[in-house]
């Protein structure tokens, strides 16, 4: 018996981006409007935002009903590094064009990782650590 | 050149826990401030935490001035899903120990990314995805 996975968890670097782009957070809070409303994801209160001291960077956390999305972003690198994880299935925006668009990322790199798997039960209701 | 890379994260999902460990806030916030003591994180703001109606999973998120830390619980599957993610070099905690101590869990399995890597500049400026 294999332990039901919990949803998916989207792991994004961009890279390229202009650096005025990445040190305040409006730039930031457009870029994670649109990927929630392209998502159709549900916000639960207040998202936090902190922008730091120099060199600049910027956090994002949202509480979701489908779990998490969090931003935050490296303006002396011209780094984003955003995660969204749904517990529930969902389909990938087209992160290349959102992140491009909205922080003139020029690469970006997707890792999309099934949460809460590769754990089973035995027969005799044991868990062990799946292959991966 | 490669683009430097800004920092690790500790994808952790945990299974065979007791449901009415995973289905309160306080046994998770107990968790997640032992991880933070033994990691030494600084918590920015006040977390958030929303517990969940039926089956009543929950959710918390810390905003660190090292980037985050996320729960989210099933307790219909005994599993909790934890992310570290540290943007400077950091060593990890005993996940096994904190975790089975804390929520029960009986096995834990521990993905380790680094971030924001993979992508190079060639000698022109332009940004490339490498491979992986």
């Amino acid at each position: 018996l294999i332990v039901p996975d919990s949803g998916t968890e989207w792991i994004i670097d961009a890279a390229g981006c202009p650096p005025e782009r990445l040190a305040e957070i409006a730039p930031l809070r457009a870029c994670c409007e649109e990927l929630i409303e392209a998502m159709r994801l549900q916000v639960i209160g207040q998202p936090q935002w902190r922008r730091f001291p120099e060199p600049g960077g910027v956090t994002g956390l949202y509480l979701l009903s489908e779990s998490h999305l969090t931003v935050h972003t490296f303006p002396e690198y011209g780094l984003v590094a955003l995660n969204v994880y749904c517990c529930r299935p969902h389909e990938a925006p087209d992160w290349d064009a959102i992140l491009s668009r909205q922080l003139g990322a020029t690469a970006v790199t997707v890792r999309e990782l099934t949460r809460g798997r590769g754990v089973v039960r035995d027969e005799a209701g044991n868990l062990h650590e799946a292959a991966r």
